[in-house]
């Protein structure tokens, strides 16, 4: 495909981003509250399907969903301390039922680790009621003061997958880590985003956790995008909210916990990663239609076109294709364009040409190649392209971002590839805080962190200080 | 089965239901806000699969799954006139976002006609866009004043199914009323509920409606629940939030609007109502686990036990059979304890004695017969019991809704009946508020409403002004 289909896509990503959630018909943000939007019938299929997805990989590792309520009271709210700081100034607070001023004002959850801390504390009573391994998927709210982002920074957050889990050892908090890190990869895997995993600074880390793991990706515009976070509790909540076990020799001890959580952005780096100037290329798993069957009408052909095209989508239903055959009455080209920009991974037209030699033409979205395929052949066919499909858009996925990024050996190669403004860029690092804060305010950059559980180069000197480097930092453009 | 086993279930039903609720780890209450709850796993199971038969109805229908904003601005609220009277002694209200005073509050959906008003302006333009069928699943909430009940009256409606369609005609609106209807009634059918429909009387229909259809069922202590409810709204909310559709002949026209909810309380019904005193029993499509396999251990006999409960877990598994197998180290009857109070609707017992004879035994959680199967035959027996159980509740259920619906033909008859307080009262009416009104003011019955859409001997003279009667008046104590 020529690099001319990627044009508008990467120069003019937030106008082509926009312009696909309105015109595929995925996510209204025209509702009258700042940073809220509306999931509309395509666009709630394709987050459905994501949906699949993550609970499978999560319910398959033990975890089980529950669902907790979305007020927190505020005494509840503010009981750990660092957890407090770190989201009160966004909070969204209820005050007021009917006419009547509340006792106690009730936040809506930003996050429910205040939440589930008293649940803790009732569930759990001893070491073989560990561990518990928690999710819900639900809507959260933050008061975001910067500029919102339809999907990717909103005041509502509904698509808010969140895990909390409880260990008797801190050990087993650090396998669970592990673990939700492998799952998140396996779910960004499975739907072709590549990701980056970046231990985020000490200044950076989810309020009130131990330490946090990022998973990062980069978008077509080239600025990066946290799209998934794992955090180790430690014992911080444990001891804010009492929450003890009975360990086999009969003492009272705190547990350990970890969170983790991914929300729409995942669904917001799928439609922008894979997508073309044509609109979006949805993965073969998660397309709600994977074929879409288009006629070409010929005078005279007409009926015989229309009973080919009805016995092709029978046969892909039948054999669990989702199938979808458009008989509008608008011209073929104008169903290509519609169906392009929704991403249908597989479009087939029947024509008089088609009829003749008793074959139809196979289109696909990614390359926008055409290929004619015997009858009898079809299912065959559809099944082969949509491994290949998947596997073309992944692979050009994680080459995107292997291509934008870059290592800088020294401060002015640094400053010059920051100014570029694409991609990660990694440095040697001597670990400081000074240093790294230097870089920020040098450049527009933020630091995303050093790589988690990764081979990497052993640093040499750290590019700002030039003293002996003991680290990797990632930085990057964010959003 | 010896009416015994439903003592407790009808004369403590309140104190039953939570204590269900609270074994079987459904919905934790103690939760620290009021009317607020937890969905712990077990329940959350049960709950989507309760959703999965709602959504494959709607979606069988035509409706499109969507997914609107909670929070609604006031000026948007309160738009529609009628409603807002209706609904704002309710409303919680979101004021601040931070340290912020917003400017304007925002209320936490109680419902969402008014957030889908304004999409709806945009998204219909012409006819050819109607009907418009949309529905989602979310929280609502209600500052409820009254006492709240877990699941049943509660201020975090967790599970509020609710559809939105707008249509060209009055007449398009009225056919929708009835698919609505008919949908429901095939919901409640699928899990075994059994209900009535009532037009609910003038002064309480839904704020903002043309009229009101409501499913009532009878609880197992005889009050009555409302379990669902179709409204037809008019042209109310097009006027007031300007939804016009292009016609024909091109004229700018209103759309004529239906809207129709159930929530947790379909969940509270589905446990309730088929329960007995040892607890829940679980239509076999609803139940997350449908057989129980539990090993009868005896000295020399244990592997072979284990072996066999193995074979025959992963023979069901295999079929599709939502199976478990209980290999807990606790004796068999903690087991069948546990398990009867989760309502899961098999058990299969293997003991030595059953391998003697290469047979299990089966018993059914509904009859508590138990009876011995040829291992053979176990998958073939397992599939037609899920078949006779259902049968069997749903008839029950059935039963007992007839038992509890009594005619009174006098207004002393009438006045005796409420004092037993159980069940619907049917009595004849002349279609006067004030009758209907003195009823409720000499009795503490309410009002249902009429039967809708039924076959009714025709109504005589008014139970309480003895004039010529027009209609049917039912009556009950209510939840």
């Amino acid at each position: 495909m020529s690099l001319s289909m990627r044009e508008k896509w990467s120069k003019e990503f937030g106008e082509w981003f926009r312009d696909v959630l309105d015109e595929a018909e995925i996510y209204d943000y025209r509702y009258p509250v700042k940073g809220c939007g509306v999931w509309m019938p395509y666009g709630f299929a394709i987050r459905k399907n994501v949906l699949e997805v993550v609970r499978s990989i999560l319910d398959s590792l033990g975890h089980e969903e529950i669902l907790l309520p979305l007020l927190i009271p505020e005494d509840l709210f503010k009981k750990e301390a660092e957890h407090v700081k770190g989201f009160e100034r966004q909070v969204f607070w209820v005050t007021k039922g009917g006419e009547t001023e509340l006792d106690v004002k009730l936040a809506l959850r930003p996050t429910s680790e205040t939440a589930i801390g008293p649940m803790l504390k009732l569930w759990i009573k001893a070491h073989s009621d560990l561990p518990k391994k928690y999710y819900q998927i639900v809507s959260t709210f933050r008061y975001e003061t910067e500029a919102t982002k339809p999907m990717i920074r909103v005041r509502e957050i509904t698509t808010f997958k969140e895990a909390h889990t409880a260990h008797a050892t801190f050990e087993d908090s650090e396998r669970q880590v592990k673990e939700a890190a492998e799952a998140y990869s396996r779910i960004f895997d499975e739907i072709g985003i590549p990701y980056m995993r970046n231990k985020r600074p000490e200044w950076d880390k989810f309020a009130g956790a131990l330490y946090t793991v990022a998973f990062d990706t980069i978008m077509p515009d080239g600025r990066v995008m946290q799209i998934g976070t794992v955090h180790n509790l430690g014992q911080n909540f444990a001891k804010a909210f009492d929450i003890k076990y009975l360990t086999i020799d009969g003492k009272q001890e705190y547990v350990w916990q970890t969170c983790y959580g991914i929300s729409e952005r995942v669904i917001a780096a799928l439609i922008a990663i894979h997508g073309d100037d044509r609109g979006m290329i949805l993965p073969p798993n998660i397309a709600p239609i994977q074929v879409i069957i288009v006629p070409i009408p010929y005078k005279g052909f007409e009926e015989a076109v229309d009973k080919t095209c009805k016995e092709i989508l029978s046969k892909l239903l039948e054999k669990g294709v989702r199938a979808k055959y458009d008989d509008r009455e608008i011209t073929p080209g104008n169903k290509f364009y519609y169906w392009e920009k929704r991403g249908v991974p597989i479009r087939i037209e029947v024509g008089p040409e088609d009829l003749k030699m008793n074959s139809v033409t196979i289109a696909r979205r990614d390359t926008l190649s055409r290929e004619r395929v015997e009858m009898t052949e079809v299912l065959k066919r559809v099944n082969e392209l949509m491994v290949e499909i998947m596997e073309y858009i992944k692979s050009r996925a994680w080459s995107w971002m292997k291509q934008n990024t870059r290592k800088a050996t020294d401060y002015n190669e640094l400053k010059n590839m920051a100014e570029m403004g694409r991609g990660v860029i990694e440095v040697d690092w001597c670990g400081r805080f000074k240093c790294a804060h230097k870089i920020e305010e040098d450049t527009d950059l933020r630091v995303l962190g050093e790589p988690w559980n990764e081979d990497i180069e052993p640093p040499v000197k750290c590019i700002v200080c030039g003293e002996s480097a003991c680290k990797k930092l990632r930085l990057a453009k964010t959003y």
